[in-house]
């Protein structure tokens, strides 16, 4: 279950790369500096969208090294560009590309913690429903509508990507 | 596995009706008609904040529903007020509430399929992890971005609720 999940969340990343390619996309044909966007913002007090895509890609690492036992890679958080943020994305799915079920075997019942956490723990398994799983669709979601607000064209099937429909028996 | 998930989307609505409530605070205090929300958009082309309710209520209800050979209940749009639409969720965290681990045995092998997918099909696990679930936080993250750029004061932990943090041993 937790590798079937890593795998999704590579593939929405996949996706995230999709939209990045319609920003460029629309700032061409509006002539407008397409990196503006990574200063963009639901409200004056929510991260910005470079934020918002780095969060998704630390969730998605973080949770695949804390659930395997593993290190995450570290990125310093010094993206200013489209392409960077491109590149950030990449770097992460490759880190997940290296993972395959076994990493994952004790993933339920580790011990996960944070430093904001003061001490306190949860489970791997309470830790994924509860935290990674809902903060890793909250960024990419977030940085979807920071895009669909500026006027990008992007869809919902950008954001679900292709599906494996299989043909009527 | 998918009995934890319902739970996980049980636990969202829960906290979705604690953004309603914000909302509802907000307005108080702005002098505005609360019912004005249901109307909010990110892009004129994209759902609005009553429809992005209704969907999350409805991909609850569906997952649920398909993946465990079960019937979900109707519900026909009607919402005009953030009570209404209170309401709503109320009925479908009742009808996640019916599920036992018994009733997703055969999940993952179920045949799923959709009107617009025109006689093609997903097995119960692809439809679960590249459109279910995707789909629920799409319209979660969304109803919270909605409220967020409306000036709701709603934060991180209103989104993710209460977590099952362990004292350190």
């Amino acid at each position: 279950m937790y590798l079937s999940m890593m795998r999704q969340f590579r593939k929405q990343l996949t996706q995230m790369k999709v939209w990045l390619d319609h920003a460029q996309t629309h700032a061409k044909e509006r002539s407008f500096e397409s990196n503006v966007l990574l200063q963009a913002r639901l409200a004056p007090d929510q991260f910005p969208f470079v934020r918002q895509v780095q969060a998704a890609c630390d969730v998605a690492k973080l949770v695949a090294a804390r659930l395997s036992g593993k290190e995450a890679p570290s990125h310093p958080d010094t993206e200013a560009t489209l392409d960077e943020l491109r590149a950030r994305i990449d770097s992460v799915i490759a880190y997940l590309d290296g993972f395959s079920e076994s990493d994952f075997a004790e993933a339920a019942t580790r011990k996960v913690s944070q430093p904001r956490w003061e001490g306190k723990w949860m489970t791997g398994e309470d830790y994924f429903f509860q935290h990674g799983l809902p903060n890793f669709y909250f960024h990419t979601t977030t940085v979807y509508a920071l895009l669909r607000h500026n006027g990008v064209v992007v869809g919902k099937r950008d954001y679900l990507g292709p599906l494996d429909l299989r043909a009527p028996a």
